[in-house]
């Protein structure tokens, strides 16, 4: 569809359109994910855009608190947040109306969330997510279960060849706590993993002792898999980092059983993202350079032990291939409705003259309707969209 | 699934969840709406949630304004509101992004829409819009054209047998200014008018004289679309209203050409509703006591005429017959994967128990997976959700 570049004084910073054809293709792609979640007995819930504060705000929900658009209920006089990420409502659906449902509880949903403010990297103030969450229940085999449902949904879309990247967020955490180390010791090697700053992480650690001494070869262990595991079973682990240790490489055994051609890494020391993971969290990146596709891992959904993965379709709407739009069919004026309808039951687009005056090529048609069949018209192939 | 009544403390009023299986089914039922629309040449858009309140309130937002939420943006420092209807959201991309695209324009939407207070037999504040917009024409076929779309989107989510309500909200303002009436005894016949109080509108209607005196027959005249319009022909109207009457009879011929079964409705005299209409408007019901499906009519899309239908999915939800949902099938513990990938792809639901502790009969599953089969489970049958 021809369309004239956006008047940017037009939308807020960070919101925007989403025209033909891209749209249409993004809500298919969501479906098409949802269909997979609900094939793996994933149930759609569908929380409001708007709760109270304290509810949107509570358990992984305090994350994004800064970012939460507020407004006052003017019936209730009480705050209320324009959320900002769907986890936290699961969790309040779970804990509250599903709280009485036998666990394992799987439960899907898609919808819109709302930022303050946009990064410079990531602009967008309304952005979709699409997701999953499994809760009452900590075991490998959960972990496993959602990062291989979340690479299926990926693959339905003919997002294909992801990588599956893991990090271990209470590894490092473990280890300075095992050493003793506080205060400014502490922020200071911190500081230097959050960097990857392998030789200042090398003095920090050395003159810290040990334990921290393995967190060097830890930090040069990342990558592969199956290197990173290699570097946690050689290092003589305190028990709270050997038992982080064993089970990213049980959560990581059940993913390889299932997808042996899966591109697993794993970073032991990384630490950022959200600080609310428990176990392991993971990313899930597209090919070449069309960057994460999904983040999720291992959280407390209020009480209970939980799973859960966010996808990003607007990273998946750029990462997808496009596939060709249905063909446009002109109906004349005066057209049988019938043969119109026996077309768009075949799958063609119709579109029907409501003049004289419409004219198919103008109207982005590459068919026009001959007696009862759809016929290539000379004048066509102009493009669905301006934005292709 | 079993749930807990809500609790009323939980979310702000007219705010809800909606639960398994309802938010899927919401959402299958929108996508396959969407779908008829774009078999029609209805290209979806999808506008952003905020905008400046400016463009949110201009033309047709006009009717909404005291309904939208405001909130400060912090990055521009001005009002944005929370769209309370997406049609003034359609008509700026139509005069801005779109204004190059050919005309007859036809684009589709879905999406949530917030209002700051629901009404006692309306108490929602969040509300589910999908529909459609014909921009840049002013015939009779394009008002007949969105109306049958409406009609085959109900019909193929299973909402069959409705019946097409038209006003034509022009008429009484065109008698009422023929007539030369103003100020307190336009008022009193409007309002006369409004409650249907024959009575009242034949008494004022007399006072008033030509061409007033036809209102009380137009205001008899209102049901099946043949008597109204008989009504209608009979009235020697003056010249204005005499034009919106031919283009009612126009419309509804249209309409009969293409769907000689569907019952149609007349009120010539109705004005309630949407202020913003120019020609006729139309309300969908459902069957039975099902309610209004959706709403529509001509309006002023900024400077192009146009005419648009919004369906209600809330209400096409209530309408819409149950479908019973995918078997559940229950896969033990280290089943092999291939065979509950080949159930799912012939659209069983599988559930994958993640331990010696899963239950197929409480993790409501009917089947349960024996070799490569899904066999149907004793202890199953038990429902896949409370609610229903």
């Amino acid at each position: 569809m021809p369309s004239d570049s956006p008047n940017p004084a037009l939308l807020p910073a960070g919101l925007s359109d989403l025209l033909p054809p891209d749209a249409a293709r993004e809500a298919a792609l969501v479906e098409a994910m949802l269909a997979v979640f609900a094939a793996h007995g994933y149930e759609r819930v569908k929380p409001p855009l708007l709760e109270f504060e304290e509810g949107l705000l509570a358990g992984s929900g305090a994350a994004v608190a800064e970012q939460t658009f507020r407004l006052m209920d003017p019936v209730s006089q009480r705050m209320m947040g324009l959320r900002a990420d769907m986890t936290p409502q699961v969790a309040r659906l779970a804990a509250t109306r599903l709280r009485g449902v036998e666990r394992p509880l799987r439960l899907s949903y898609s919808g819109q969330v709302l930022r303050v403010r946009g990064s410079q990297i990531a602009p967008e103030r309304q952005l979709p997510q699409a997701g999953i969450e499994l809760i009452g229940v900590d075991c490998a085999a959960a972990d496993a279960e959602v990062a291989l449902v979340g690479v299926e949904a990926l693959a339905r879309v003919g997002v294909e060849n992801v990588a599956l990247d893991i990090t271990l967020p209470a590894m490092s955490p473990a280890l300075l706590d095992a050493a003793g180390l506080t205060g400014e010791a502490r922020q200071a090697l911190a500081r230097a993993l959050d960097r990857k700053d392998a030789a200042a992480v090398t003095a920090l650690a050395e003159q810290a002792g040990p334990p921290a001494v393995y967190l060097p070869g830890l930090l040069a262990g990342a990558g592969p898999a199956d290197a990173a595991l290699a570097a946690l079973e050689a290092a003589a682990l305190p028990p709270q980092a050997r038992a982080i240790a064993d089970n990213a490489k049980a959560v990581i055994a059940a993913i390889r059983a299932r997808a042996p051609d899966l591109r697993i890494t794993l970073d032991p020391v990384e630490f950022r993202g959200l600080r609310y993971h428990t176990g392991v969290a993971y990313t899930i990146f597209g090919p070449g350079r069309t960057g994460e596709m999904a983040r999720g891992g291992r959280y407390m959904s209020g009480e209970e032990p939980a799973t859960g993965l966010t996808l990003y379709p607007d990273a998946v709407l750029r990462a997808a291939p496009r596939r060709a739009g249905a063909a446009r069919v002109f109906l004349p004026a005066g057209a049988d409705p019938a043969a119109g309808a026996a077309l768009r039951a075949k799958g063609f687009v119709t579109v029907q003259a409501l003049s004289q005056d419409d004219d198919p090529r103008r109207l982005r048609c590459s068919h026009i309707l001959r007696g009862q069949e759809a016929v290539p018209f000379d004048g066509a192939a102009a493009p669905v969209s301006g934005k292709d």
